[in-house]
C-alpha cells in the first residue's frame, strides 16, 4: 500500500548502502574513532564554514535531545521550548529522566517567538523568588518545527539576541533540518543555523540514513568529556562506522541536500495538487510535512489506498492528517497519490 | 595492517547487508512494529524454546545493561556483579546514571560465585542496619565474562539457586553469547541461559550485526510499559527495521551460531599455534578470546604487524596482551598471524 | 515591625518547646524508631480513623512531594497538576530532579477540576502514541492550593472517582491542611481526606512546629522499602525524636485544629475590616491567606509599618498583595493591623 | 537502661534549647535568610580564620553528603573513598541516586591513604580506555572515621598534595568533627581542616544540635546557585532558624568544642578503666568511639543493663561492640558502666 505516512518507512539512500558494503570488511577501530567518523566531521565543518567545531554522531534523536540537554545545562537549569516541542510532548519524558524540567511556552504554527521568550525571562529574573525556581539556561527549537514551519532568519536572530541577553544557549533541533534547508523560500542557511546556535544537529535518520544525528557545536567549545556523557547515557557505538560512513556519505557531493531537496519537490506536487482540488491547508507548511482538512468521509476511503497520519479532530466532520513526503518519495508514488484525491 | 584487536573491527555479516538492501525500499512501520522486527522476535523465541517470551531489540551493550537493570530494579535496589563486570568499571557509570548502585564481590577468571553471592546475601539479610543500606535484588553476570571465561552449567544452576532463595532477579549479559555458547566443551545451552534467567540478552554488535541486542524475558514478564522506558532512555530507533532485519537474518538457518562457531574455530587454530610455540597463557579460555604473556620485546615486534590488545603488565620484561578472533576472522588471516609468532 | 508575611515567621508552639524541653535528656533509639514517633502515629491513625493506615515523618515539603511522588510513581509515570501547584513552579524542579515530569492542566482559583483531569486522561489514553509519552499516574492537589482556596467533598469526591476510573492515585499536599480544615465553611474534614486520597500530609511546618510533615498511607499501603528510600534521598533525620515530639505534641488533646482555628479566627477578623474599609479581595478565600488589591501609593504607606507579600502587580496604579495569618498571629497584631488600613 | 549506644540518643545541649525558646515568637525571615544563620555563618568563618569562606546549613549528615557531592562534581565524575566510607555502605545508596558512582580504595583503620589515592590515579589517568570510566574528581574522607579514627596533619598534607597533582577535590565529612578536634594527642586543627580541604562540614547532629550540619567552603566558591541546588535536593527548610539558632549557640563561647570535650573526656575514663580490667581494644581510637572485644558471655550479661552497638563478630566465642560518648554523657554515667565491667 502507498504510505506518506512518515519520512522513516524507509531504510537508507542506495549511495548509503553501497558505501556499508564497500568498507565493510575493512578493520576500523570502535566507538567513533575510525577514519569515516573523522571524514564525516570534516566534512560537516566544511559545510557550515567553521573549521573550529566540534562535531559527534549519535544514533538517535531523542537520545541526542537528552544528551545535549543534560551535558550543556548544569543540574538545577531547565530548557524552555514551546509548548509543542517534541521534547516537551513526545520523548517519554527522556529530559525529565535526566533530571531537567522543561519550561513551556506558548507557540504559534509550531514556532516559540522571541518576544514570548524574551517575556517569560525578564518576569523570572525579576522575581524574588527566582532561588526557589527552575533556572532557566537553554532555548530549545526545532527547525522545521513538529508541524513543518520554518524560523525566518530574522525570528532565528531574534532569538539569538534574547539568548545573548540572558545567558541562555540556543539548541536547534535540526531532525529534519535537510527539509527546513531546501525548501522553496527559506532564507536560513546551514551556516546562518550554526552561527546563531550554541548548539545544533543535522538529522540523519529521517533525511537518508539509517539512523544518526550529527551534533554540532560551531565554536568547538563541546562539554567536557562529551565523549564519556555519550557513553555514561548508553549511547555510544561499538561500531562507530555504521554512523561515519552514512554521514561520510550524505556530506558527500551534497548528497544530504540533494536527497532533502527530493523531499521538498515532490511536496510541493502533493501541495499544488490538494489546492487544486480545493482542499483546505490547517497550517501553511513549505517543507515535506502537509496537513490537510479531510472530510471524514474522504479520509476513510483515502485511507484503502495510502497511509497517512491522524493529526487532530477538526470539527464533527473534518480531520486534520499529515502527509509526509521524504527523500525516497518517487514521482509515480506521487502520481498515485494525486489520482487518489 | 593485520589485526586482532576486537570482534568488533568489521561490519557486519553479508547476509545482514545482503537482506539490508533487498527490504530497503519496503514502506515499513517506525519503532520496531514492523514484520522484520516481529520474525526477529518469533524465531529468538523458537530458539530459546521459550514461545511465551517477551524479545526487544536495542542498539548497544551498555545501553542494554542500563535499561534491564534500571526497569527491573526498585528505584532503592542494587545490582550484585563481579568487580571485573563490564557494569561495574567500563560503562561510565552508566548504571548510577540511573541511580541504581553496583555491589561489586570477588572474582575468579571474571566469574562470580554462587557460594560468594550467597555469603553477601546471607550477611546482608542478617544486619539489622540494612535498612540504611542499597537493598541488592539481582545478580549481574557476563557469559562469555570480560575475561573470556564460561561458566559451567552447574555453576549458572548454583547461582539462579541463590537467586531463588534471596529473592534476586539473575541477568546474564551475552554481549558475546554466541561465542560462548559455540565454545568447545561447554555445558551451557541457549536454552539453559533462558531457562535459568530472569532477563538476558544475546549480543549482536559482536557478533556479526551492525548494532543490536536481542534482551529477552524468557517468562514473558518485562517490566511493564518497557517500550516507554527504552524511548525514556533515549534508546528507541526510529528505523526500528534496522534490529529487525539484522537479527531476522542472524536466526535464520542458524546464521548466529554458524558465524559465532567460525570464531571458535580460529581461535582455536590460534591457541594451538601459540601452544605449540610455547607462549603461556594468562588466563585459559575456550572461547573467541586469547589472553597471552609476551616478552615485552616480542610484543613490540608483533606490533609492527598486526594490532591486538594490551590487557596488563605481568613483570617488567613481560605483558599480558588479548587476541580476539570473530565471525569475520579468515583462516588466511590466522595463517599470517602464525607466521608472525 | 509587624508582620502578615506568612505563617512560617514565629518558631514553634510554646507546648512543642516544652516538650522538647522535658523529653531533652531521655536516651532514646534514632532513625525514627523512638516511642515519640510511634506516640504520634498512632495519635494520626485516630484521628484520621484508620487504624491500619502508615505514617512517616518528614522533615519539609518540597522533600515530603519529591519523596511521595518518586517512590509512589515508576520511573516512567508522570503527575498532574494544575500550573499553579507548588510542585511546578516553586520546588526548584525537585520532582524533575527525580526523573519525573509534571504535566501541567488549568486551573481555576488554584484547583485542579475533575473535569479538566478526566479530560486530558481521556485523550491521553485514546492517543495511539501514548506510548511514546509519559505516562500519568497520580493527581497532586494542595489543600488548602497556592492561593489559599479550598476544594468542596464534592470536588474532592469528583477527583477521587477520575483517578479510580483511570488508575491514577490522588495526592494531597497538606502543608497548611489544618488551615483547610478548620476554615468557616469547608465541608471537608480530616477523615474525608483519609478516605479519598492515596496518600496525603498534614503539614507541620506552616501550623505550629519548627519543621515537620506527617505522611499518612490512609490503606497501609506505603511504597516497599519507604524508609529506605527516605534515607536514600537524604531525609531521614538521626534524631527523629525532633518531629517525633512535635507531631506527638499538636496531636495532644486536639492543639493542631485549636492553633490552625487561631489563624482562621485571625484572619477572619482581618477579612472582615479589608471588606468593612472598602478594598477589593483578588481571590475570595476563606483560610488563613488574604489576597488583597491595594493602590500603590497604599501600598507603600503600609510597607513602613507592616510586612506583606508581593502577589502581582493588578494594573498600572494597584497591586495584589498577600497577608497571611498563623497559628501565632495574637489579637493586639490583627488591632495593629486594622488601625493602619 | 544506661545507653552508650551512639552519640545522638539525647536531644539538644541545653544552651540551644534555651535559645530556641528566646527566640521563639522574633518574626524572622524564612529560608536561612535571618539574622541568626548570619550571625552562626559569621561566627564559623570566625573559628576557620577564612572570612571569605561560605557556610551553609543543612539538615543531616547523608543529606549532606549528596548535595555536596552533587554539586561539585560533573555527571560523569565519581568521588574516591574508602571502602568503610559512610557514603559508600551505609547512606542507602543516596550518592548514586544523584547519578555519581563511589570508586572504593581499600582502607587501614578506616582511613584511606594518599599512596592509595595516588595509586588509583596514576593508574587511571596511564588507562587509554579511561573515557569509557567514570572520572575521578574528589576524594571524600570522614575525620573522625567510620572507626573512630583520626588522620595525622601529615596524612591530610599528603591527600591534600595528591588531590592537587591529579586535580581532585578534597572534601571532609566532619559528622563527628568536634570529637576528632578535641581529641587529645591530634595535631589537627579546625583551621587546617579549612586550609587542607575544599570542602568540608562541621558535624551538628552528632555535636550536641538537635539537627544540622555547616558545609563550609573555605575558599569561598562554592557551587554556582547552591542555595537551589538545596531546594531541588528537598533539603531547604522554611524555618532555617532552627538551623540558625542551634549554630550560632554552638559557635558562641566555643560551646561546640567545650561539649565535644566532655565526650573525649568521658571517653578517655571508659578507655581506662577498659584497658585496666584487662579488655582488648578492636582498634585503637582517642575519639569519642570505642572498640573492645567482648567475650559473648559478658556481651550478654552487659547487655542485659547497658545499650551499646554491635559491630562485628570477632571470633566464635568473642564480639566486637562499640561503647560511644557524647556531649551529653555524664560522670555518674561512666561511673555507672564501669561498675558493671
Amino acid at each position: 500500500m502507498l504510505s506518506f505516512e512518515s519520512d522513516y518507512t524507509e531504510g537508507a539512500h542506495a549511495r548509503i548502502l553501497e558505501r556499508l558494503l564497500e568498507t565493510n570488511y575493512e578493520q576500523l577501530p570502535g566507538y567513533g574513532k575510525d577514519k569515516y567518523c573523522d571524514s564525516a566531521k570534516e566534512k560537516i565543518k566544511n559545510a557550515i564554514g567553521h573549521p573550529d567545531a566540534e562535531v559527534f554522531l549519535i544514533a538517535g534523536g531523542t537520545q541526542t535531545n537528552m544528551i545535549v540537554i543534560d551535558t550543556m545545562l548544569a543540574a538545577y537549569e531547565g530548557v524552555l521550548c514551546a509548548e509543542t516541542g517534541h521534547i516537551h510532548g513526545h520523548e517519554a519524558g527522556a529530559v525529565e529522566y535526566t533530571g531537567h524540567k522543561v519550561l513551556t511556552l506558548p507557540q504559534k504554527d509550531g514556532k516559540l517567538s522571541a518576544a514570548d521568550a524574551e517575556n517569560y525571562l525578564q518576569t523570572f529574573f525579576a522575581d524574588e523568588n527566582r532561588d526557589h525556581m527552575v533556572q532557566p539556561a537553554m532555548i530549545y527549537i526545532s527547525h522545521p518545527t513538529e508541524y513543518g514551519t520554518l524560523y525566518t532568519l530574522d525570528e532565528l536572530k531574534a532569538l539569538h539576541a534574547v539568548c545573548d541577553k540572558y545567558g541562555q544557549k540556543l539548541f536547534l533541533d535540526g531532525a529534519r533540518l535537510g527539509y527546513g534547508l531546501m525548501s522553496e523560500g527559506t532564507d536560513v542557511t546551514l551556516r546562518d543555523v550554526a552561527a546563531l546556535c550554541d548548539v545544533f544537529y543535522i538529522g540523519g535518520t529521517k533525511v537518508g540514513a539509517l539512523c544518526g544525528e550529527a551534533v554540532v557545536f560551531p565554536k568547538g567549545d563541546a562539554p567536557a568529556h562529551f565523549f564519556t556523557s555519550i557513553k555514561q547515557h548508553g549511547a555510544l557505538l561499538a561500531k562507530g562506522r555504521l554512523l561515519g560512513v552514512q554521514f561520510d556519505t550524505l556530506f558527500t557531493d551534497g548528497l544530504y541536500f540533494e536527497i532533502a531537496k527530493n523531499a521538498i519537490d515532490k511536496a510541493n506536487r502533493m501541495r499544488d495538487a490538494f489546492a487544486c482540488k480545493g482542499y483546505t491547508f490547517h497550517i501553511p507548511t513549505t517543507t515535506n510535512q502537509i496537513f490537510v482538512v479531510l472530510e471524514n468521509e474522504k479520509m476513510r476511503s483515502l485511507r484503502e489506498h495510502v497511509r497517512f497520519g491522524f493529526w487532530e479532530k477538526y470539527d464533527d466532520t473534518h480531520t486534520v492528517v499529515r502527509f509526509a513526503s521524504s527523500w525516497a518519495t518517487t514521482d509515480e508514488q506521487v502520481d498515485r497519490l494525486i489520482a487518489l484525491l
